[in-house]
């Protein structure tokens, strides 16, 4: 320990700080920064309680000492990447679950708790947590609320943003703050917890969240469309979309990415374009997928099944397990960064095609998947690290996508937040004037830029 | 016209510009203003165009001249109140519908536009607008973004904020922002849109704004239960909302509400507290009203009848003029600050008995109702003005039942916003850390305090 954080020590016990080599190196990045990009800290803490968040956060402000908040490191935008060094501040040890109030359908959690574990405790009360994303049973609370994280079921229950009600957060000059309400709706002052909700650990650290939850759907059902081409596949979900088919999950794998997807999980799917759905009612769930079976039978589908209450788990599988499948397919090549545009439903269909003819004209293996009912695409575009004209190639198809997204009306981001990826399209997306008012708020509420410095402005890091 | 308002000709034509008596006192205050609050302001300007909405505030903002946006005048707290005079500034003029995006389920509108106005429009694309609230056909989009307005069918569908999407709006120094996204979801930086919302003219003017609309529901069915007393009432709501029953609507109305009601509207209703319910479905809405039939069952109601779709109109008309019936039930009486506080489900019975308990021990006349499903109650409490110690009862009971709501982790105010009437609770229910991080954010966007000063904060006015 350095005579510099010997303050740490006094704020936090001993064995919650550390310097160690390994300690520094795995909080360096999240799953999505380059390892270009990756910063080890100078010291990792891991506070225990909001009092030792604030003490910590107090005494690096004071002495001009960078924090970044750090979780499960799911991330995918570089967010938690300690880009000017300083403190790593690891919240995985604020991990309880506070209180359930499944009379209000309540429940009080600090931000390390796992997300499956939030679902799973409303489930002993008939409850569960609509937005959790694809990797809910490793990422956070926490991170969830620093993105305004969403998931599949974001069609028809919204992201994060909608489910969070209450936050205790800290400031960067160790000011304990709550935001929102317990009530399900206040007018009372500026918007706070919305604010805080996105803002990627640059305005406050929050300590712990009241979210709430929903009363379990009495009828649950899945399936399958198949189609022969993604434009007809991107056409179905938009038609059924704004149909008003009430989906719960509907999303799409491509082409490639079934093929990924079947490499990974040792399914034999057919080679082509799928649409998984499914349906969430407390009666009359035969009619809506009737409904769906309509609607999409006018884009043409090569087959439309529902799965039985047993193969469920399986059907989504393939979905679910698509991040680590990418990762997966050929160790000669790395994904660039993750895409995850997201678009007004009737210009689905046209980013589904701009991105596959760019991708295709400039030759690259490219996978497309997403929660196509909220208008969100992810493309992974997968290069050889050593070919660089075909990382080049990556690097403009991928801005390319961005840049038709955000024309279209849509943003560069539907779920991951900017961290350090996604920088150089914020004023693009919002314009100067709003990208200033944001830096204004930021220097508002943390002068000395304490909190994780170098992201989502374009003019820092 | 004095030389000190003469710029403001040079920014727009001169008949959209007045010093006028009488146009100045009517802007002057707003329906919940109280007379002693009520300021004329120097000036009052109808801009009809973004430009010119900039020009004026650069101009006034350089010459350290307030600017109060004012619209319909509908609010309820004072929040259009030009409490430092200067320039009142009517947004009624850009009152545009600007486009339909029935596909995408978008309108844009200007912000002068009548809440009823995008209802009618939407209509006719088989879609509706659904956080309108009961005087949404006398109140504007802007004023609803400027509280975060909502209304009965909020419990189903979400408030105003929920519903906007992107909005266009200028700083104080005449910046012109964009904030949200037309993408379903957005991760792009702070969350300004949500921002803006609720910030009642104290941050930026919204200039342009895209909503999001619903389709209409195949099925709808409205219904009315009648319960011997309050508690139980407040009881069947809470157990109804807590069971899951998809309600479109549920609200209530006490004895004292449906006599007033009675009066004013002239119909015979029983005189004791009511449970007005409205259902939306696609199909199976007979299950859905008898689930909520079993349910109110267990709390003694002594009647629930369902309207037939005639009835529907008429079902309601009570409810919505409960406002005006207020008004008029007693010309020797006036309404005290309207009230409008919100708390979790489980704490309704008891925010509702808390409320009767304290109005009938101070001997006060109190109508109770609101959107119960939301935990919302307005509680009207009238007295004679002229009887000073009757004020003073009335006051005390008033900010009682404000304090009590906060205790139980509730809001002082659901859906009207701070304007002056509430600033006196903002701390108390958000705590110092929180107001002052409020602050901040108010000085870092409006550093000459040009934008509605007076309102929200405790501190000003």
């Amino acid at each position: 320990m350095t005579d510099d954080y010997a303050f740490l020590v006094e704020a936090l016990a001993p064995e919650r700080v550390s310097v160690d080599e390994y300690a520094r190196a795995e909080h360096a990045g999240d799953w999505g920064s380059r390892p270009e990009d990756e910063v080890d800290p100078d010291v990792v803490v891991w506070p225990t309680t909001t009092e030792e968040v604030a003490a910590v956060l107090a005494a690096a402000n004071e002495r001009g000492i960078p924090v970044t908040p750090y979780a499960a490191g799911t991330g995918l935008e570089g967010n938690a990447v300690p880009s000017e060094a300083g403190i790593s501040m690891d919240l995985t040890r604020m991990d309880d679950i506070l209180d359930i109030r499944p009379e209000d359908h309540q429940i009080d959690v600090q931000p390390g708790v796992l997300g499956s574990a939030v679902d799973e405790t409303a489930a002993d009360h008939g409850l569960f947590f609509p937005p959790l994303p694809s990797s809910g049973d490793i990422s956070t609370i926490g991170g969830m609320i620093a993105t305004d994280a969403s998931g599949m079921q974001t069609v028809k229950y919204g992201e994060v943003a909608d489910w969070v009600l209450e936050l205790e957060a800290v400031l960067a000059d160790g000011t304990v703050i709550s935001a929102g309400s317990k009530a399900a709706k206040t007018s009372a002052g500026y918007n706070l917890k919305d604010l805080l909700v996105g803002s990627e650990g640059t305005l406050a650290v929050v300590t712990r969240a009241t979210l709430e939850l929903a009363g379990r759907p009495q009828q649950v059902r899945g399936g399958r469309a198949v189609f022969s081409d993604l434009a007809d596949a991107g056409a179905a979900i938009a038609d059924a979309v704004q149909s008003g088919v009430d989906v719960a999950k509907i999303e799409l794998v491509g082409r490639r990415a079934v093929e990924v997807a079947n490499a990974y999980v040792g399914t034999d799917l057919p080679d082509r374009p799928m649409v998984f759905v499914e349906f969430h009612a407390d009666h009359g769930i035969g009619e809506e997928i009737e409904f769906c079976r309509t609607v999409f039978a006018a884009h043409d589908p090569i087959a439309f099944e529902m799965a039985g209450e047993a193969e469920m788990e399986e059907l989504w599988q393939l979905r679910k397990d698509m991040a680590y499948a990418l990762d997966e397919w050929d160790s000669d090549t790395r994904q660039l960064h993750p895409g995850d545009v997201t678009v007004p439903m009737s210009e689905f269909p046209d980013i589904v095609r701009f991105a596959r003819e760019r991708a295709d004209a400039a030759d690259l293996f490219m996978a497309c998947y997403g929660h196509a009912g909220d208008g969100n695409l992810h493309y992974e575009i997968l290069v050889d690290p050593d070919d660089e004209d075909e990382v080049e190639r990556g690097e403009e198809v991928y801005a390319a996508v961005v840049e038709r997204a955000i024309e279209l009306g849509g943003t560069a981001t539907g779920e991951h937040g900017v961290g350090l990826g996604k920088r150089e399209f914020l004023a693009t997306e919002h314009g100067e004037g709003s990208v200033r008012a944001m830096r204004a708020i930021k220097d508002a509420l943390d002068p000395n830029g304490t909190l994780n410095p170098g992201k989502i402005f374009p003019d820092e890091g």
